[in-house]
Order: C-alpha cells, then sequence, then structure tokens
C-alpha cells in the first residue's frame, strides 16, 4: 500500500536491522524506527511502536532472526536462542502471530547443522513469514470482496488493515480489493479507544488509499447498525481458537453481539497463522490487561503541532484496561482466511 | 453532593443571574460561570457547560424567567416571552426535560395577569422546577437502592449523577443512597467518548463522595458483563417516549443489547419531566448530531497545566457525530423513577 504515493511494508528487515513505520504517532507523524538488537525490536512490540496481529508476527519474526544473528557461535549457541525467543515470548500475550513467528524461526534455526546454517535458515524462515503475511493479506483480500456488493457501507473495529500486517491488511483488505474491483465502498472506522487505531490508523489508510470513510466513536456504531446504516462487518482477530472463538481488540464483542441481534452479517479476517489449534476456546486465550494511563489519557498531535497527550479523569481516579475480548463463535458469520470463507466451528479445516 | 466538603448544586439563579458550574472544564478546573441574560444562559446549554437531562431543564427554567425578567413591560411582553423561548427551545434537541422546563416556566408566565405578577410567577415556576428535580432525584435514590445488594458492581454510561440534574443524579443517586445505607457497591463507568463525561464527570462525582469505581473504555463494558463482573446496569435518559423507548447518550443502546443478551438488569433511572407522552416511540425522538471536531479531537488537561485537546485523526478525514441513540423498550428491565420503578410499556403509569 502507499504512503503519499510511495509503497512501503509496515515492517521489514534490511541485514541485521529491522525497520518499521512507527504506528504509535501516525498519523501526525510518518517515521522510520530502526532496531539494532532483538531486545530493541522487542521493545518496539510492549510499546506498540508495531501493533497489529500480522505486523507483530512478522515483528517477532524479524527479531528471532536477529535473536539468531547475535547468538555466539560456541556450546552457548542454543541457550541464546532459548532466551531470546523469551525475551520475545513476554513482549504482548494475546496475539497468535507473535507465538507462531517466534516458533517458526526458533524450529528452522534449530533444524541447522551449523551455526552459520542457523542464522541463514533463521533469516529465511522471518523474510518467509512476511512474504506468506502479504500474500494470504492479498488472496483474503480476493475472498472477501466477493461479500462487498457494489455500494456496500463496511464497519469495522481497530486497524486490521495493512499497518496490521506486512501489506493489504485482513479486515481491510477486502475493501481495498472491491474498490479497484470498481465497486463503490463506505467504510465506518470506530475509532477503537484508547489506542484510537480506528481514528489514527484505518483512517490513515483508507485515506491514503482514496476510500470514502467516517470515523465513528465506538459509542455510535450500534445505532448506526440499527439505523440500517451498516451492511457488514469486518474486523480482524489476533488469536482464533480451535471452536472459532475469537480474541480482538476490546469492543469487538460488542459490536458483534449487537449485529447478531440486527441480522447483520459479522466477518472476521484473518490469515491462518492466526489459528490457534491448540487452544480449544476462548476461554483459554491471555487477555492482555494494559496501564491504566492509557485510558485514563488520551494521546494525539497538540496544537503545538507536537506529539502529546490529554489527562481526561481527575487526580487519583483509577483505570481497568482490557486491551481485547473474546467474541463466541455463535456470533460470527464467517472467517475469511487466505483458503477461503469458513464457517467458524469449522475454521481448523483452513490449517488441516 | 459535595465538592471538596462544600455542598453545591449544578446550577441556580441569584436574583436576575443564572450561576451554574462549569461543567466542559471539570474535573480538571472548578469554575462557577454566571450567566446575565437569557441568552448567555441559552449559549450554555448548547456550549455544553452546562450538560445532563435534568440540569438542562433546570438552567432552560432559569433561562425562561430571564426571558420573562428581560421581557419589556409593554404590549411586546408576549412576543418577547415567546422569542425567548424560541432561542431556548433550539439550544439543543433531544432532551426531553429542556422542553418540559420552557414550557411549564411560560405557562406560569402567560397564566399572570400583570407584567409584574408574570415575573413572579416564572421565577417561582423556575425554582420548583429545580426543587422538584432534587426531590424526585432524592427519591429516584430511594427506590433504585432497593435493587442494589451488599456488593453489588454497577455499570453506568455518561454521566447521570448530581451534575446531570439539580442534585443527586438519576442513575447515580441510587448508588449514593445505597453507599450511604452502608452497602458496598463498586461502579464501573464507562468514559464515554466524545465528550468523555465518564471519566471526568462520573469519576469526578463518585471520588469526591468516596465511592469505590474504575473507569473504562466505552469497548469494554461489554466484555466486563460478558465475564460476569457487572450485576447491574443503570443509565439516565434524556427521552422516554411513550412506549418506554429510552433516548440516552449514544452508546446506551449496546450496553443495553449486550446486557439483555446476558441477562443482566438494565435500568433507566429519570424523574418524570423526561417523560414525553406525546412521542409514541423512539423513532419520534430527533437525534441530535453533534460537530465532527468533537470525534477528530480529544479535550482535556495538557501536561503544561492548561487545558486543551489533541487530535486523532489525519487531516481531511470526516466523521459523523450522533450525540445520542434510542434503546427500544424491550431491552430495558424498568425505568426508575420518582414514583417507583415501571416496565418500561407501563411508563405512562407514572405520568397519569
Amino acid at each position: 500500500m502507499k504512503i503519499n504515493g510511495v509503497h512501503y511494508r509496515t515492517v521489514w528487515m534490511e541485514k541485521t536491522v529491522v525497520k518499521m513505520i512507527n504506528q504509535a504517532v501516525l498519523p501526525h507523524f510518518f517515521r522510520i524506527e530502526e532496531f539494532k538488537t532483538h531486545q530493541e525490536t522487542a521493545r518496539a512490540i510492549t510499546d506498540m511502536i508495531v501493533r497489529g496481529a500480522g505486523a507483530i508476527g512478522a515483528t517477532a519474526g524479524y527479531g528471532m532472526a536477529q535473536v539468531v544473528l547475535e547468538a555466539p557461535d560456541t556450546s552457548a549457541f542454543l541457550d541464546a536462542v532459548a532466551a531470546g525467543a523469551q525475551t520475545l515470548t513476554r513482549t504482548r500475550p494475546t496475539a497468535q502471530n507473535l507465538f507462531y513467528a517466534i516458533d517458526r524461526v526458533s524450529v528452522a534455526a534449530k533444524a541447522a547443522r551449523t551455526v552459520p546454517e542457523a542464522r541463514a535458515s533463521a533469516v529465511q524462515a522471518a523474510e518467509q513469514i512476511a512474504e506468506e503475511d502479504l500474500s494470504s493479506c492479498a488472496s483474503i483480500g480476493c475472498h472477501g470482496a466477493s461479500l462487498l456488493k457494489d455500494g456496500a457501507r463496511v464497519l469495522t473495529h481497530c486497524n486490521a488493515g495493512w499497518l496490521a500486517f506486512v501489506d493489504w491488511g485482513s479486515a481491510l483488505a477486502p475493501v481495498y480489493t472491491a474498490v479497484r474491483e470498481g465497486k463503490r465502498v463506505f467504510v465506518y472506522a470506530d475509532e477503537t479507544r484508547p489506542w484510537n487505531q480506528g481514528s489514527r490508523l484505518t483512517s490513515f489508510e483508507l485515506g491514503n488509499e482514496g476510500v470514502s470513510h467516517a470515523i465513528v466513536t465506538d459509542n455510535a456504531s450500534g445505532f448506526l447498525m440499527q439505523r440500517g446504516q451498516v451492511d457488514i462487518v469486518i474486523v480482524g482477530a489476533d488469536r482464533i481458537a480451535a471452536n472459532g472463538d475469537v480474541a480482538n481488540k476490546i469492543g469487538t464483542y460488542e459490536k458483534a453481539v449487537v449485529a447478531h441481534e440486527l441480522g447483520i452479517p459479522f466477518y472476521v479476517a484473518a490469515p491462518t497463522s492466526t489459528i490457534d489449534r491448540n487452544c480449544p476456546n476462548g476461554d483459554a486465550i491471555p487477555i492482555e490487561e494494559r496501564a491504566e494511563d492509557e485510558v485514563l489519557y488520551c494521546r494525539g498531535l497538540l496544537d503545538s503541532g507536537e506529539f502529546g497527550r490529554v489527562r481526561l479523569a481527575p487526580p487519583g481516579a483509577r483505570a481497568c484496561n482490557l486491551a481485547f475480548d473474546v467474541t463466541p463463535a455463535r456470533y460470527i458469520t464467517g472467517i475469511i482466511t487466505q483458503k477461503g470463507v469458513f464457517a467458524p466451528g469449522e475454521i481448523l479445516q483452513a490449517v488441516s
């Protein structure tokens, strides 16, 4: 996808350096950040310089490649690889793509007979993860676009666009594909407090791609559905359990319940790397709880042109900041993957 | 209710001047503002210096008293009263208490035989509206407290506390009453974008009254309900239609649908002045659409200590800012009024 006409991936690796678009300061500043060690890359994930299931996965893959590149060419090699994997694993708990990528690069490295071979395999595996993310999202776009009729009004939550992946995105890929097919599509983007991925990132993406849209508060999208202004809901996923329950950005559950109540199709779009076959259902998905300050404050661009924040709550106020929720499979019309659209209860067929 | 130990009403009148707590800058600054003419008072309503159904009603009553006090003692008196009523009527479209108060003070003024008598009657009617608001909310507290068991976890949306009325509040009055009865109550306060009445005002009120609470994003409360962390939902109302449909702050509808889906009791608390017997159902309630900037920005306290804002969205982004939504009667367990708790379909009994 393009920013001011130039094509970018969300995250990539040059030699031993991981580079990414800084998503914490978008759309106000466009900055490419460089992370020279796996510790720095891990910190970028924790601090949400990069966020979004696929982008986290690709970043973790590159970070794991850094681990293997940095590990000493001694008997301590495997211990260093294991320790680096631990560091990356602890960055964020919910997105399955993180664990998928760390595991895949680790396995590739460990399968090698020599350390130099392990280093080459690790980098190759990390690049493959990024390439597969890209091609999976492109396929999701094709499968999903067939669900959008000309004139469709789409509601989405958070950002599951190309910034949440390496390119294309999951929930927004069908929109981008449909628009390229000549269909008219209008998107309502939930602002998605507390990080405002909708107003900051989804709006930024849609604007750069020339897709008509309006930002709405998270409070407003239910009423828009009730008033008949939404034809279809498409969201992303951070982890999909074996029974089709879906963990995604906090607030997704409410949208699914309201859509279900009103008979509006509710789709989840995700590459199969998001599926956790070892997780039987949503109750088993760890839900990240983040700092209270994310709720007590709101970050954005000050009138001065600098990046800053405003405090919303009185001194001493407490907040509860759950970052994800779980949408039970029964509220989900279908899950759009690179292999086609599956009923949530049949999602394991996509990885069999 | 008290602020730093001193008792305040939200709005009151001294001679010809309407005074009120500035709710646009709470909780960061505590300012009493003075409005010397009905035009100034009307502007205070439009600009949300005062907000909340009952507080808007009381303010409109005082503003209408100002209209009658300011009208010339000539044949133009009635025309001036009608014009002033128009000015106040146009301030905001949704809250029924606004129209109730303007009408009641107008009727009182027009029933008088002389202009001096009309002025006295208008002021008296405005004071009565405020006093009734206060006593109604106190009664709502008593009726509602019986719904709260010891240890109850209450979810509320927006602010329907004493700042939304003259004193006590509607949705929070049961909490305040139950706490005074010695019950332990915990409140989850939706932050309520875009104006953040929850994180700014509800948290401020609860903190001053020593009630345990946590602020949550509007996205999080559905998941809290799903996880069994909410025993009861209580919200306020801006207008109640004859069939029991309720207009309230945007986002209320979603909470009601989720609560209904999960079997969690969902109560609306409001004085009978909020009931619009001429409005057959929710479809007939006008829904205010406010400026896009309220969504594109977030206002609060800057790190510098000044009041300010941050921009969330990219340049050129558009927003849709519906200020209220309608919750169909079938999702509402009961409506708590000063006359007791009514099934929504029987709400007209409260005004018969």
